[in-house]
């Protein structure tokens, strides 16, 4: 049984996280951590846990991490993560780290998009990216795994098997992604509030959204040419949910059929990756750990479907699957449904 | 043309006065004010109404504020109104407060309530109450009207016909009351964030709402004897809309026509009152100044159906009806759809 | 390995028993009927569970379910499955019905509600309710059981302990339940089109829901004195969800304390009830089997809180408990989180 | 005063027309028809409209309807609007036709889009297109106009400014549209139950949507070469609102400020399209006749939004700019809130 602590518990991750831990048959919460001095109860943060956890959140330090727990889930915002992780490396726990602080492999770039200086550069290089339908045969022997974006993950499924069979174009790829609110985290902004954003769609972050060059990074290495999207991320009047139409350009002319074909090739061994003839919906995939894709021709443009619920595969469920293979676990494990 | 200021500009209920005001063909919007200090455009602040007003909200005195305007909605936060309202008269405006600052009557009640001294106690017992279907009379003459919360008028006015004919009990009147999330106002705060209240009901407020003591005054003045109720306030995941589904006695066996009769009497001369056959729905009212009313039997339980849209005729459209009898107009002049 | 049918797949509570049983270790889902003569796949009818089961839906006689099948759960409309019930025992299975027709004991109750004589009257007389908080020691060793309405379990299972207690009053109950719009099916109507519940609140069948009798019944059987309620349902722009607010009138003045204290002790041995110090929310059982209950003083007047996914509690989780104790195992096995 | 009928008075279209209508200082609806022969209130079809019309809706021959208006808004569906259009012409009616059976001029497209011959050929290549911004000159002098569709103004507005300046390349135009439920009207049908598109977000009629031919006809028009545009409609979970995200290539690098000037440029006499800084959200625009504009360069991609109310700007708002224009009125007469 793996003691598991989670840094940053109040936010909508850290609740998926434990909701999944909960029944989780090789994994025991040990500890949760917050900035607040007041020790509230998990349940106080978040009822609908009650009865299922009898646990405070402290603020702890890293050493107090160390003490009860054999692995961290480090939920943090960026900035904090990179203080957090070294310290708690130090400390003996193996890190899945849920920010974006060690996704990207160079500091320059970072710095560029995030705005900060990197305070740990030297282990950006060899941090294992935690997407495991890419990365699985590194994540196991890895003290630090760095858990994807949630429209980063969603995207790249999408994209990977096309770029890795050399059969898009490897730039002007547009991608129009579509997340509910849960994403935007659950810090009160004006933004966020309700009214604000029911019975809307919007737009934000066109040009500057962070998950952009992640995207990048990741889709150059599986498919070996330099990639380059337009990133345009939407709000949508939904919890949770992600929905990327990706708009890549075909080298050559192929049939839905054959797309499809070496889509489902790509992930034959893969139980969380659904290639299905409809269109996704997010509805379909919500409260799973699953990413259904489709593709469509619109006459000779390729239309590439990838859905995702943005907490779980997009956070908190794949974040479960890298635990998993930390352990030595079968990835599913504690998963839903299987 | 009258000359109109709104203080506290940036919230719901000023932006739908400021929609109402736009097509309003006697008044005029010459004056905004915020506490910020960065003179933000309006339509920064609301871009929806993005050319139709030329404004910026300022930090201004009261002094400047009668220098500018007739007339000042007064949409400022309770305890921050009844510093600002002594000033607005001393320097000539006529206000219609839509904070909860000059409603109650009675200064200890106040003090109950809302846990403040109220500092300008000698304005409270003849200050209007500026519900234009129970005080038409008074407030054309008023230079100060205290504008009604929103599940408070939708309560009275399902209730006080039935009270004014004695044909119910006077206590145990259970309001069982259900509101959209802008209600709640603009101020971010953890629980109206979206992915908190979408998808999700429940109650708050049970015993301590501060509409309970204005809704049992009012009715009291109406029906005569002293009336107490149990109100519940329930949050919906929706923009807008109360419906308050009430639960009084009967003093003895009527039918569900002659109780309607009753109601459409009572309010036989008022453009805003709909009393329907149908079952209300908050949509059916929805961006409108309309009340609609109507009654079930269950078995002998009486139930009273009432629905507003609280930003309309529960805050911003009352406010209008009220500047319009102020002002010697129709008290539908600039209303939708009359 | 029991051997699951499920009569009636294309509803939404068909899709969330497979949703659970898709996880259960010891059932495996063997059959699926439907009305429609083209078979389709059940993942044609549900694309959320591709990849999970491999069956299609079948126009199958009693007989034939009966090869198939040890343990069937029975999703017809009501009259539809009064008469597929006796076919079923005939073919040797045990049933869990989730219509309507075994849920009243008396067949002129029945008939006054629903408007059809009952076909298989001698019946209705010993069939188990299925409502394991309060019936379980009958369940496990019958072949019929009459699971719950949705309204009903969330109305019974707050007042069930008070009524147990002589707390309050039988008669007079007043139930202001708010459901989202998956209780009403997902047969095409006008009313459930989401244009026109979305962004609306309002109620129906207020003194003809059919939920009514069931309520009455069973309290009454809990309480021993002939409970009477006012039943009055409401809709709510959200998927899932039932949240039933509850006015009873104590019999003698209780605190809050005291009052909760009774409710615990009533289930304190019952996983699925969490009685809770904070007011309940749908969002906090959405997706669970818990019952979340809790209780207010409005002044002197008593308020009872209850909240389930009705879906889940309300419908298909409680038929997998009723499922799991007809099989002898424990009750909550294959439900989440426990 | 002119005298309006309205055909197919049961849909969101003709609720909206009718809510304009009722403030319309110079039109009164005349007669209302509808198939059903039960002859319903117009309030029993729409409660909203209580108190406003009291008229009933019949199922009236041309002819009757021509005795008893002047002007007939036609919102009955595709090849029901081609047989009754002629005989509402030879009746003496001027007719706003919102199907889409007179909005493309070559009868072949119509076939191949709609799979129906078109059975009044001959009256398309003269019939003028409805929408005001484009073709103001020709509307006041028609007898007939056909009113464009939502998706189609909505792309059509945020493109032809740039294609009519010769910026963008007129092929390969990808649109990214996303669209509320009341598009999909008001006709039960299992995709838009509740249940089924709330809290999720999906695409559908990927190449085979029928507002193609009609983006790509006007655009071929304004812009003089061959447009070709490749359209995704989406679904959200809203009841109203469009955003066209639409990704053009430019010819040659624009500064966003040399883009949102040519776009002011062009339309700088026209009231109800709106030029922002900002992105457009649905939000701003719901419940109003605007159309707000705006670009955004994600690196060297152009992304154009545009967003409308579907069903005002998209639908009955554009309607009753074209009958303002039709009876030599101002444009904005009886809408909001000019």
């Amino acid at each position: 049984m793996a003691k598991i602590a989670i840094l940053g518990a109040t936010g909508y991750t850290a609740l998926e996280l434990l909701k999944i831990l909960a029944r989780h048959p090789q994994a025991e919460v040990t500890a949760l951590t917050t900035r607040q001095e007041t020790k509230p109860h998990i349940t106080e943060i978040h009822p609908s846990l009650t009865g299922q956890f009898d646990l405070c959140c402290e603020n702890l330090s890293a050493e107090e991490v160390g003490r009860r727990a054999d692995l961290v889930f480090c939920a943090l915002p960026h900035t904090a993560s990179m203080e957090a992780v070294p310290q708690l490396l130090d400390a003996g726990c193996r890190v899945v780290d849920l920010s974006a602080d060690y996704r990207l492999s160079d500091p320059g770039v970072y710095e560029q998009w995030y705005g900060h200086v990197h305070t740990d550069p030297t282990r950006l290089n060899n941090t294992v990216y935690g997407l495991p339908e890419l990365y699985m045969d590194q994540i196991p022997d890895a003290d630090l795994v760095a858990n994807p974006g949630c429209y980063t993950s969603t995207s790249i499924l999408g994209l990977a098997p096309l770029l890795a069979s050399d059969l898009i174009e490897p730039n002007g790829i547009i991608i129009d992604a579509k997340s509910g609110v849960s994403g935007a985290g659950r810090s009160p902004k004006l933004g966020t509030l309700y009214p604000e954003c029911n019975e809307s769609v919007t737009a934000y972050g066109i040009g500057t959204h962070r998950h952009t060059p992640e995207i990048e990074q990741i889709l150059t290495d599986i498919g070996g040419a330099a990639v380059q999207v337009a990133f345009n991320p939407h709000l949508m009047p939904m919890d949770r949910g992600i929905l990327c139409s990706m708009y890549p350009r075909l080298k050559s002319q192929k049939s839905v059929e054959e797309l499809l074909t070496v889509i489902r090739d790509f992930y034959a061994d893969q139980p969380f990756v659904r290639v299905v003839e409809h269109i996704p919906a997010t509805k379909h995939v919500a409260h799973t750990n699953f990413c259904d894709i489709s593709v469509r021709l619109n006459r000779d443009q390729l239309v590439v479907f990838s859905a995702t619920d943005n907490l779980i595969k997009g956070a908190s469920g794949v974040a479960v699957q890298n635990m998993n293979l930390l352990l030595g676990l079968d990835q599913r494990t504690g998963m839903l449904p299987c």
